[in-house]
């Protein structure tokens, strides 16, 4: 799977209500999740090496690329494929410093930032949200569907992932505002079935 | 400054009691502090970097090291001259890959620690302690003065800085136990007088 085929991006911590990330890795991918990303805010560096070396290897295995959350030196020290940082972390251009052939990605809240984003040669997608309000960020408004609307428009040549608390019920309207690729987090994780959750979400994003 | 020269090793957040670590840089280093490190565990790297800069820039300007803990990242994004890493980050042959020529220094916290970072080629210098007991470090045992007597017989060709709780009254102790460089946090940075602390630091020092 390359990142520019991807449609459905899963970001997960390495526990999921339904069992441990690196275990339903195979499944997932099998069911469709093109890309993973590891997103751990409160663990130290080597606690988060020792949960991601798992969850890269299963990825490696099941053909998709692995991304670390925030930190381009752990994602280095695990081999994965990419580093995604927010506009508080480290800019996209140390981290392509740091992982010159990796996959960079950067998180956008506001047409400002979209614009700023597709204008950074370091940059390889967008995320673009949050779409609707989610626990995950807390604090941080959700921007709606007009955020989602803005970056269709704009048309960007690299890949953008609509975000934040997209699930089955509301997907339709995120692929009606023009998204074509999302990323999410508990429509897969809280999911009883996580494989299930995500074939009915790659399903869904089928038409898009 | 050189590493092999200094014998006097700063930890600090951004801000002291007496006021920010970047402006009393320039005192501190006429005073004797041979090495800065920034410590914020808590804060996200943007704001690490934001409060890291000034620090960066100061300690350029006053001929001394700047140090970053945990994150060789953060480092590279600021042009730092070494990260400090302890046993359960980064591991040192990772940020020696992301800071090829920069200074790697490591946390010891017991003898086969001080062994095992004594055989890492990517380890530039060990800290050894907590010396005493010490808030910077809760839940980590004070390791006394016989880890410091152990690393002084280990007679390292490297640099090796005593740490943990050391102060004016305790430093004779910590010398006469074999250590002829240490690392302080409180002693200078909860001083009323920051530099007439690490003047003071430095004058026993001299002995050692």
């Amino acid at each position: 799977m390359s990142l520019d085929e991807a449609r459905l991006y899963l970001v997960s911590t390495a526990r999921m209500r339904a069992g441990s990330l690196a275990e339903l890795v195979p499944e997932l991918a099998a069911a469709g999740v093109d890309l993973v990303q590891l997103r751990e805010k409160e663990m130290e560096a080597g606690h988060l090496l020792a949960v991601g070396r798992p969850v890269a290897s299963a990825c490696r295995a099941a053909g998709i690329p692995f991304i670390v959350n925030d930190r381009p030196d752990v994602a280095l020290a695990l081999d994965a494929d990419g580093v995604h940082v927010g506009q508080d972390d480290i800019p996209p251009e140390i981290a392509r410093r740091l992982l010159p052939s990796g996959i960079i990605g950067l998180s956008t809240h506001a047409p400002g930032e979209v614009d700023d984003a597709l204008g950074r040669s370091g940059v390889d997608y967008l995320a673009v949200g949050p779409v609707y309000e989610t626990p995950t960020k807390r604090g941080r408004p959700a921007v709606g569907l007009d955020l989602v609307r803005y970056a269709a428009d704009a048309n960007p040549k690299r890949p953008w992932f609509a975000i934040g608390g997209i699930d089955e019920r509301s997907l339709p309207d995120v692929v009606a505002a023009g998204a074509t690729r999302i990323v999410v987090v508990r429509a897969i994780t809280e999911a009883p079935d996580p494989p299930a959750a995500a074939a009915a979400l790659k399903a869904l994003l089928a038409g898009a």
